[in-house]
């Protein structure tokens, strides 16, 4: 059954790593209205919010890779629950290119606060999947790997509240105001790579 | 000759992988004639068939992926029959993203029923080439591994036949009502999802 | 050394394997001037040149994955000549897209002959740089595996050389008839899947 | 450990090798104003700016995977920042179609110089990436692989000084001529792959 579980990572990997990537199809400038060195360098500083969408994307998308192998690490083998919610989390993870284009198109507009709302609230349902992937994975002890102890399960519990619970309260705050929660998504980067 | 089935193997995860993953790139808001936040709010919501199509053909290619497994581990040795009928079913699981994207543009116009048609001919398409795979790789007994007894052969033709069945009754029911095939084909995921 | 054979292999094998499935995405039906069920019916099946083109470059791809496959077999390790001659192999295969849909516009137009032209030939670089790369192989014996006899060696070049020779007599008849050329393109396929 | 080492490469891997066949998609003819073979042919040879564009990247790519390979063979284990620094510069390469389609479009236009400078100051930032994957990888010793020499060690971070300087100084000359910088960059080619 180890063998199962290999086949599982290995295609997930792969959604991560294309979705990771297909990211950068969307930034582009367009040759129309350039016709100098100077138009040019115009038209790729004012790309600034897409590729800023691009950076925060690519980090995210990341650690939900980190966050999704030190989880299959804990795994012996695997059931159609765990198949289905992981299919689910990586359905969401192959469209976060969409999220991502809409926060870097309208960051400059006036439509500024529905995109950061709809991409916060799109990590809280990527959040939302790995803790119903984590609840999957520990509903019977049979499917985790022998040599893990309580508490390893309880830490990994208790990560996956916390990734919840931040992700909700960027959310929040997005509401309130926009900029503030791209700066909190920021700093839980910090927290994440120091702690991970 | 282990190791040959396993390239195919490896070869056939990437275009399952790549396929889905594409799926992706179809669904996005343009920036022209939204202005402000409702604008996008209302323009994300009317993004719900295309979204909805991407949700579909995620599952079906999916639990296509999980079909192609149990077909290959049974398999021991290839050969060109093999080969190219694989290559038939890959080839056709590579442009599933053509037609997700008609059913998501289509799904809300006058072109509903023959978008919707269209989309289950495709898939009947892809049980017919898992049919023929599964002939193949069953025309020689040698070409399957030694431990598996006629009986677990007889279920995978039977599931096969089903599946091909069921796919079929779907593309029937969409000639008369388009609603009721789509009904159907999410009601047949629960069945797999419950038996696979 | 042979660590590092298979690791090149992995890599072409993902380029051969997303070039393949890249196809796809030029293919898709326009939302304006369809309204209808029937308008949407024509839309589908005036897709058809890009779709045979499409079906043209996937088994076109597929055969030069199996190629290059039986090619590596026989290599023990590898150099910088291997590595070059390789990566320009690579980079055609990349951009097989590039013709693939320049014959699926214009094959129903008047600039059919051209785009047959561009395309046959795009298929005769393929064969040069698959020459090449067995030239850089067999030019020192110690980079082939050790149990390889020199009928073997031959029977490679004599399949290189034929494949190099067909590709450029299809390419020959593309100038006097497109339609037989791609009529013989297909034939060829006969050929190699019977052979390989 | 090594394992979680081997999982960083496939993934790594993976991301140049999308990088590398997605660069294909942005090169095509469009089917308006072509209506004769003539008028295709030229439409075609219209084209070269991004074709060369392309294949400058192509090579620039493969160059850094095989880069990417060489330093990662002798590391033994990750840590945190190592994982950064690696993350960093995958988000770099992820984006190379970004600087190549510009170099592309603008190529013959009189926005070349700008186009230029952003693509040789684009890989001076790979370069610099490398350097800190690099820094980050000798800072402690026992992250490296036992076997290593001192004289390795520092064969590799001349290489990638030079690497480095060799980028800044063709970033430098795109200021005075772009032509020559593009010139340059072929030529350092030839070094990379004569003593790669």
């Amino acid at each position: 059954m180890q063998k199962e579980t290999l086949r599982i990572e290995t295609f997930s990997d792969g959604v991560f790593c294309i979705a990771v990537t297909l990211l950068s199809l969307e930034i582009g400038v367009e040759v129309k209205n350039v016709a100098t060195n100077t138009d040019l360098l115009h038209a790729l500083i004012s790309k600034w919010p897409i590729c800023l969408a691009y950076v925060i994307s690519f980090v995210n998308v990341l650690l939900a890779w980190i966050g999704h192998h030190s989880l299959f690490k804990q795994l012996h083998k695997t059931n159609n629950f765990i198949m289905m919610t992981n299919g689910v989390l990586l359905m969401l993870v192959a469209l976060v290119p969409f999220p991502t284009k809409t926060l870097g198109l309208f960051l400059q507009t006036g439509a500024l606060k529905t995109a950061v709302i709809f991409y916060t609230a799109y990590f809280v349902l990527i959040s939302l999947a790995f803790r119903l992937l984590w609840h999957a994975a520990t509903r019977r002890r049979d499917l985790l790997i022998q040599s893990i102890t309580d508490a390893q399960i309880n830490l990994t519990t208790k990560n996956e509240n916390i990734g919840l619970i931040c992700n909700s309260i960027i959310l929040a705050t997005a509401f309130i105001n926009p900029w503030i929660a791209l700066a909190l998504s920021f700093a839980m980067w910090v927290y994440w790579i120091g702690f991970a």
